[in-house]
Formats: structure tokens, sequence, C-alpha cells
């Protein structure tokens, strides 16, 4: 039985994989997704100076697993410099991406490696990938992010970490 | 390339698909995660009378994408037994799950097949199967849904139902 659910999974997964991958490479992208990858790729990036543009004074930062809030550029800013400080490795691995109008959905796993100070493992590297889910709500006139929410599982990066 | 990042996932999935089959059948599933397995279960079963359990007078059911919102018991099983009317199968495959306290993540595919009238399909049987994150707020006390939240990938649905 279960070798039947785990193959009925990868294959429903290998066609979502497949379908994503042909959809990435696709010109006809809607362009809200293509502001989100690009937001994403700049965060990840840790390109400060490129990354405040896409937050205004009202832009909320809003991890829901965390219950933590960080509102306008300026404590967002302070807050990811914080959070992101001697990371050797970031990035934000998207297995599927959707969008109604200027929401958009981001499901996928986010890698990090960098000082374990954060994670109680302190002078240790630790490294991580995490499933979580991201959802931006854009401004598409202005470019601009009005709202990113994570999801994170952080019970599997508690896991990981017991292992490091 | 295409071919080594497609590897990737698919082995990614598998282990997360291992470790999801795993754990949902271990006993020490954190409580909140079995709260919502159960809930989950009675709503795609369309088992009205268990399921007005898990609503209270200020539940919310919130469709994100479609940005529809139900509040209190009533409201939320009028709206359910409309759009569920006359469905012939209807579930929900849960790929991963996690949960910081009482609010429940569950990333998977809503699977659908029933008449395709609210569609603009009338007359016909459409089969559907759709990304969607379902995010549940719980009170643990009550055992009742606070909120109930969908992200659903309309888009896919519409490619979907295009070719039926």
């Amino acid at each position: 039985m279960r070798i039947i659910v785990y193959l009925f999974f990868a294959s429903l997964f290998t066609l979502m994989s497949l379908n994503q991958l042909v959809f990435a490479s696709a010109a006809d992208m809607p362009k809200e997704q293509q502001l989100a990858n690009e937001y994403m790729k700049i965060l990840t990036s840790r390109d400060y100076e490129k990354l405040k543009r896409y937050y205004s004074r009202s832009s909320l930062l809003y991890d829901q697993t965390a219950n933590k809030k960080f509102t306008g550029q300026r404590h967002i800013l302070a807050f990811l410099k914080r959070a992101q400080k001697g990371v050797i490795e970031y990035n934000f691995n998207i297995e599927h991406m959707f969008n109604t109008g200027s929401l958009v959905v981001m499901i996928g796993n986010y890698h990090y490696q960098g000082p374990g100070d954060q994670f109680g493992k302190p002078g240790k590297i630790v490294k991580i990938a995490i499933p979580g889910v991201t959802t931006l709500k854009l401004d598409m006139n202005t470019r601009r992010v009005r709202q990113h929410t994570d999801l994170i599982d952080y019970q599997t990066m508690t896991d990981q970490l017991a292992e490091q």
C-alpha cells in the first residue's frame, strides 16, 4: 500500500516539476510571477541596495509561523541584515508557483548555510533545507511588495539542527 | 541542465514523501496535525452533521485566492453545501504538513470530480487536480477551526478545464 501511495505522489510531483520547468522557461509567465521571482532572487542574494526598492513605508514582512511582523522599509531591512549576517549560502528553491492577480504564492524549500549562532549552535556552520510557503501581495504599479508572508516548517529545521 | 534540475527536485520530493509517510504512520504526530487531518477528512467526505462541530459562530472560511470570506458555522455550511452539490469525488492529498502550535499548514492537491455547472461546463462531468495550500488556525480546547484559509492554483484549474 505504502509503495503505491508513494508512486502516486512521485508521479504527481514529476508532472508538477516538468510543468514548472516548461513554464519557467516560457516568456509568457505572468508578470506578477516574474516580479515575485525577481524580488526573491534579490532578497536571497542579500543586495540590500537593490532590495530596498521593493519596500515602501507601509510594506509588511510577516513570518506567520514565528508570529513576527516588521513594518516599513527601514525595519524590514534592519531585521534582514541582522538575520542574514555572515550567511554563506541562502536561496529559495521554488517547486510550485501560482498567482491570482497581484497575490503570488510560492511553495518551495529555503536553503541556508551559515553561522549557527542564531540557531543555538555558536561557533558552528549549519546547513538546513526547510519547506516553506511564501505569499506576496504586490503593487504592480510601483513594483513593490505590499505584504510578504512566510509559513516555515520550523520543526524540520529543529530536526535538522539536532543532527549538526 | 533541465534533467539535472528535474532529478534534484524528484529526489528532494522522494525524501519529503518518505518522511511524510513515515511520519503519518507514527503515533507521535502533533495533536494539532491530527486534528487538522481529522477535519480535512470530514470536510471532504461532506458529512455536514459531523462537520458543523468544527465551526463556531466566529469561525472564518477564507479563500484568499478567490477573495471570498464566510463567517460563522451557518454561512460556512451553506456555502459548502452549495459548492459541493452533486460531487462524485473530492479529497485533499496532503504532500507536506507542518505546524507551529495551533497554526497548521498543509501543502497538497485538491482532487475534484463532479458536475461542471459551477465551472462553466454545464451537463458535463469534470475532473480536476489542483495544487493548494490550506492553513488552519485551531482552537485546541474546543477542537474547532478558528480560521481556515485556502490558497488555490486557479490557473491550473482553468488549464485543466479548458481540455474537458
